[in-house]
């Protein structure tokens, strides 16, 4: 509809996930009236991602190194790994300051539909990642999905022989919410994980 | 949160229009996953409408050279000059396959509260075209809010002297919507605008 220019950039903007052509419009003609520095920023800042970012050699977390942050920061506990579906939940975890182990970012979670297999997944990796002993304690946190569940189920019991401890993330009710919404699952993972108060 | 470029890249695209950081993350993580020649080419977009995308001489419209594409195809007629806020409404116009005219594109509308009066709009520019006495209609496409009528009505009364025939869009109840949840002043429009029908 337009001419040269803006309409390819509305075409690629609608190809990003969650932009419809309405909102790449918007966007496009957004960076049209914006400083043509601002706009060169943003393109500059594609070309460094595409090119600089890769993944950590030892936890497959994304990283601007071979090795990312968190592996190579010597205040981390390394008796303690917690395995993940996407380096998106290891920026989760780290935003709530709860955890101060390593990582292990599967790369996705079993799903036969998906035609994912246990072999898609860094599991080998993890594997190789406990043999020295080191590491005391797995904490699985996997999505609290199926894929999730069926993930965590099929590492738990790998792990069992080695005599490391393996936990899963509490699930129950989410902090601020309302009971009366909860969905039937949650409410009765809350009942049966529920905890003692008081002395 | 990120480390680096992807960080980076998801600051600068929480700086767009309508997307929140929720969706920075997602599109930045998107185009982790993406061919690294996909991601060039969305760059490259940018950084071409930034360079290339200029203003039509005539009528203001976007334009990849000094003349737009309506204001160079001969085809046009160019008796009738329909008087538009932003190249998106030529864009919406377009789509209709209505109007074989050329356009006009103002720049916004007249609005005190944001300090946009008349002198900042290309309402000269559009006095001058309409000097050499080809164009003998002025179509108002202005928005049919506040604004936009205001700036009509005031290029009406600007044009009223020249003899020129000067309309405005219709107002009524959009086509495919429902009466019952029309808001009263369009459904008052459509009252006040009602064409007869039959022989």
């Amino acid at each position: 509809m337009y001419e040269g220019p803006i309409q390819e950039l509305i075409d690629e903007l609608g190809r990003l996930p969650g932009i419809g052509p309405k909102s790449a419009q918007r966007i496009a003609f957004y960076l049209l009236q914006t400083d043509k520095a601002d706009v060169e920023k943003l393109a500059q800042a594609l070309v460094t991602v595409a090119e600089k970012v890769q993944f950590c050699d030892v936890c497959f977390n994304i990283s601007e190194g071979t090795t990312c942050r968190v592996c190579r920061d010597p205040r981390r506990d390394r008796t303690c790994i917690c395995v993940v579906e996407e380096s998106k939940d290891v920026a989760a975890i780290e935003r709530t300051r709860e955890f101060r182990g390593l990582y292990h970012v599967l790369g996705g979670a079993i799903s036969p539909i998906d035609h994912v297999g246990p072999g898609d997944l860094h599991i080998a990796e993890l594997l190789r990642r406990l043999q020295d002993s080191t590491v005391t304690e797995v904490i699985l946190a996997t999505d609290p999905n199926l894929e999730g569940e069926a993930t965590a189920t099929f590492i738990a019991r790998m792990l069992a022989p080695t005599g490391i401890t393996v936990s899963r993330l509490a699930s129950g009710l989410p902090v601020g919410g309302d009971l009366e919404y909860a969905d039937e699952v949650t409410l009765g993972r809350a009942f049966s994980g529920r905890r003692r108060v008081g002395a």
